[in-house]
């Protein structure tokens, strides 16, 4: 997606540039991994549909690919979940099978239908070929730019962290990752500090695409744990704050997931004076009464 | 810009796209023009600078063309024009000068001090190369799809309508020009009917970008009645939905005199049943009142 560069005097310091994944289809990042993972099965697996269990962007991403390679996509959601992302789903083409009243029991249905019927169950994160597909964020970036100092991402399962870091790494040593989560739900980020995945509860976040626990055994844990130079945690009020900037100064549509890269940045922007940043505005997807109290908020 | 499909339940009808004119640079379509005008002008010309008189759009367009071509812009505003759009405009390199209470003073002060200083006065409409630029969107158009039915475009000045709509008439002459405006101010929708251009006051609207009165010698106003096709008038209540529908369900930014196009479009859905239309979405700009407004109305 395309780069924007920003030159407000809302935003100080250095050289910012914007990456659209706000404009991507589906509205997030996340048709990059569903779609990776669903061109490297073989055909005959492909052509019997898959499975995912979530609330959002992961899911709207599976329907979508499904549809576009011409098959189905079963996604398993709590009965909880806001109708308008289960709307937004469907509208992708998604069949919705409600199932329990958490994300925990919605991700179990899901799984066990999968091998019940010999389908392939879509990780949002853990899976390699999920991550991979994240990694082209990073490809894009390596052609777009001739020289960044720094790229920001949000992290929650950490598969587009791990993706584009790894990518980057190995192209770009000299790109500082920058890995940025809300305070409220940062489980990978306390992972990190305790060297082990933890189960840990979470407190509600704007951020809800990157909010929750992350799974025990993922491959992003020793990946991120790898390729992160730098993290910071930001606090509700500097996502709601950041994600005013954007809609309002910048008329940018995001969620909050993508407003945490831009307050982890105006956190520091000290640090990054002079640099060329990148902050990846990860999705658009936010909800009309979360936009409602961030727009309200500075009347 | 980019075309996006849509196929919600809250679009009924047929095959509708989406061009993204509201992820331009500057946040509106207006780029084109005012690149073009500057494009076309001598060097010589052009190194002495240019000015305009605008609140929004247009302003921060000449402004931010004026800095990439290596030149200066003045833009001459009203005193009551809002304060987050002046900052746009500075943003983008523009200097500003207040001038009188409206917008008419602020555009005699313009033309005025662009006599005095020998420097060109670059108007938001009445100009054939603003109008020629503008037509870019079209040839996009007609690279970016095989075949479309027709086509909705906000009408204010006319300069977009005019400039899409000749060039879609010389090689598309299929495809239907649909001109959408505001009820609450549509000067040439009414000026097209009583065949002259008239002098009309006009109510509030929240489509600030197609608002206002019209030259009298508009170059505009005898290319739009040579292309046009079909008129549609929307109400303020039929706009505030259609913004509340992109930014909501679609989660798409965009400002009022951009979901006039899909207001007019759903209000005559039916007549489009089965055909592929493309609704120009002209802009972004949205100030924060207006997104609060639109965004509060369905809680």
């Amino acid at each position: 997606m395309r780069l924007t560069p920003v030159g407000s005097s809302q935003i100080p310091g250095g050289d910012v540039l914007l990456k659209h994944e706000n404009h991507q289809r589906t509205g997030s990042f996340k048709l990059r991994g569903a779609f990776n993972r669903m061109l490297v099965m073989p055909e005959s697996e492909r052509a019997r549909g898959v499975v995912a269990a979530s609330t959002g962007n992961h899911g709207a991403a599976v329907a979508c690919a499904a549809r576009e390679l011409g098959t189905t996509a079963t996604i398993f959601a709590p009965t909880i979940a806001d109708v308008s992302k289960l709307r937004n789903i469907e509208g992708h083409g998604g069949t919705i099978v409600q199932a329990g009243d958490d994300c925990v029991i919605a991700e179990a249905a899901a799984r066990d239908h999968a091998a019940t019927h010999g389908l392939v169950y879509v990780s949002p994160y853990n899976d390699p070929a999920v991550v991979a597909g994240q990694a082209t964020l990073g490809v894009e970036l390596d052609r777009q730019l001739d020289q960044f100092d720094a790229v920001f991402i949000s992290m929650g399962g950490g598969g587009l962290l791990g993706g584009v870091g790894g990518y980057l790494k190995a192209c770009r040593p000299e790109v500082e990752v920058v890995a940025c989560s809300p305070a409220n739900s940062c489980v990978m980020h306390q992972s990190i500090d305790a060297g082990r995945v933890l189960d840990l509860p979470s407190l509600p976040t704007l951020s809800d695409g990157t909010a929750g626990g992350v799974e025990a055994d993922t491959i992003t844990f020793d990946l991120c744990r790898r390729v992160i130079d730098h993290r910071i945690l930001v606090s509700e009020s500097q996502i709601a704050e950041a994600m005013r900037i954007l809609l309002v100064e910048h008329h940018t549509m995001v969620e909050g997931a993508a407003a945490v890269t831009l307050a982890a940045y105006l956190a520091e922007a000290d640090r990054y004076r002079d640099r060329r940043v990148v902050l990846v505005l990860c999705g658009a997807n936010a909800s009309q009464p979360v936009l409602h109290e961030v727009l309200g908020a500075h009347e």
